[in-house]
């Protein structure tokens, strides 16, 4: 990698494999059947990761992951339906203020950024709100690390015959998710995550009978899954100008990401990127804001330090400067950082990553406390 | 560029510069000011092109380029707005679906494929429907590459007080485009079409004073112009992640844009691509589908030969066997083929393909002769 580029510990866009950048240096044409063989080789590979072959259809859509998840729920829910949304972070609320924009019915489960729901919680809610047919569930909360018991929701929705949207971003390619068990009835993710492509492109792998139903009930035609998969089965295209080259790359990131063992050897990766970062930033003193059990190994909280001369922006710039870019807390009520662990990375950068973090302190003069937890 | 790469003839995606291409070779961090002054130059430079400096903004949106056109409808047009919509082609067709999607009253001017728009047509819709509130015009109809008379409808708009909202796909940073010219409301365009970058991200440029008022309106959250343009005001970032290597890519292309010698000398670029195609054609015997004096020179679209021998797929194939990608014609009453003139191609390249296709027609036994105009 060049001298001038720094490696991103961010959850998505991340650091890419040069050869999935590379895979971008050629121009394809979007009418051509060696572009949509492409594209369904992608659909295919990624229908696969999640065991969806038998009863799922995988619908990419241009734009960022939120266009994905509009597009779900623009799609796949009633105009009349009522949809649960457990909220421990930023990504649960967007779900809620799409939900507000589309017009559609919603209850929300108010949880802490540290506090994954439970089935009992959501089986609680079906009984208080009869009227709910769907439940959007982020699987791995972002905005703070937060794993959610998918195994354990999938479970109850399906005993209650509620229908089981599953905001996956994060997760999806990292963390298991087996769409043979039951109870999920479409996930969501995106191309710059996990897998480890360049961002532009999310996807919807929705179950085809549900998807079926859905003709003409999205409000915008931009974000239509059903037209986009009736249209795409029908012409192997896209209905819409395809990112070309972000597709190419995601094609190369899938190889590489076959290469490497698929699906458990991602997540190992992974786990081992997020131990090494946990316990090189404890011998700093930094302490992480989430209990290991609900730390999912995507990306970390931790602790700002309690010192009076925190201040993120300069410790941000020095770590840049260092060779690493680290991203902003997103809780409102605690001062925090976050550091990711997914991307074309491997323990001998979160080694390095810590060692520049350690540097970085030291030269703002921040001495390192445990925050004063309440 | 490589053996098995054809040089695409089509109107987006299209043939780049290796140089565009290449700045993908960088991942960004979407949080990082490196990328947000990536993200303001590129559209300080849009703003530029249709000389909107003064009264206007670009909002950058992720995304095909109907994604724009969408949200430019769904935030710019209030909901008891009325929008006339001359139809002379697919393009325009779409923006009536979008409109029928968001519920908003609209009044169609139907016209044919190959017949432009008339102020007088436009001013006696106004005077006939006088609940319209609103114009959708599309620029360059890119369907049979007929080129609509924006200044003329931009006056009459202006007159009548009525909002215009400028579809330039493929239009802009080719054919002239001057907002201070007044009339012109909103202008939407895209990365991938004349200003050669890669597809992936479409923009809107808008009046300052109109945006202002539409806060809130959207009924999509992925698709509202004015969040957008109100959180990268504030944040200078994107709401939700960038497509940031096709951002890069399009700062790349406008390097070369304004290299090369802005708007003015991509146009003519283009016009010297386009008048050496059909001239090359005519002596093949191919005839143009659109009189030369509506003729964009940016697609053109020819009649497939009155010869039963003549199969599109076949040709293509052969074509495409030959280095160069066609486009299939768009029309529906009529057997047509299309062959774009925009791209980092010249005239060489126009001869050369002419030459392919002259070969392709030969092998597969076609003879090219005038169809029986009606
Ligand atoms: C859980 C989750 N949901 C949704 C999103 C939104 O994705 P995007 O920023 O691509 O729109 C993210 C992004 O990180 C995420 O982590
Ligand atoms: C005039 C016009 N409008 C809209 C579009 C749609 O753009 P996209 O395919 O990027 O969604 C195009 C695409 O070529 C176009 O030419």
């Amino acid at each position: 990698m060049p001298e001038n580029e720094p490696i991103l510990l961010t959850p998505g866009p991340l650091t890419t494999e040069p050869a999935t950048r590379a895979a971008m240096l050629r121009d394809w044409g979007s009418w051509d059947a060696a572009f949509n063989r492409l594209t369904q080789s992608v659909c295919a590979d990624l229908l696969a990761i999640a065991h969806g072959e038998d009863e799922f259809v995988c619908i990419p859509m241009q734009g960022s992951g939120t266009f994905s998840v509009e597009a779900a729920l623009g799609t796949l829910v009633p105009r009349d339906g009522c949809v649960l949304v457990p909220v421990n972070g930023a990504y649960c609320t967007r779900i809620v203020r799409i939900l507000e924009r589309l017009g559609i019915a919603h209850v929300t489960l108010p949880l802490a950024d540290d506090e994954p729901v439970t089935a009992a919680a959501i089986e609680a809610a079906f009984k208080e709100h009869a009227h709910i047919t769907h439940v959007a569930q982020v699987h791995l909360e972002t905005s703070a690390g937060l794993l959610n018991p998918l195994e354990a929701i999938a479970e109850v929705c399906a005993r209650h015959d509620k229908r089981l949207i599953v905001d996956a971003m994060s997760s999806f390619g990292a963390l298991p998710i087996d769409l043979r068990k039951g109870g999920i009835d479409a996930l969501v993710s995106a191309s710059g995550k996990c897998l480890e492509g360049v961002p532009g492109m999310g996807f919807v792998i929705a179950r085809r009978a549900l998807l079926e139903t859905c003709e003409g009930r999205s409000p915008s035609l931009a974000l239509d899954l059903h037209d986009q998969w009736v249209y795409m089965k029908k012409t192997s295209q896209w209905r819409f100008t395809p990112p070309t080259h972000v597709v190419a790359a995601l094609r190369e990131a899938l190889d590489r990401f076959l290469k490497e063992g698929g699906r458990p050897a991602r997540g190992a990766r992974y786990a081992h990127n997020c131990a090494t970062l946990v316990e090189g930033m404890a011998a700093l003193g930094f302490v992480p804001f989430l209990p290991a059990d609900v730390q999912a190994p995507v990306i970390v909280t931790f602790h700002a330090p309690n010192d009076p001369h925190w201040d993120f922006a300069a410790f941000y710039a020095a770590v840049r400067e260092a060779g690493f870019i680290l991203y902003p807390g997103k809780l409102t009520r605690l001062e925090t950082f976050r550091v990711g662990c997914i991307g074309a990375i491997d323990e001998h950068d979160m080694r390095r990553a810590v060692a520049a973090i350690d540097t970085a302190t030291k030269q703002l003069g921040i001495r390192v406390r445990a925050p004063e937890l309440a």
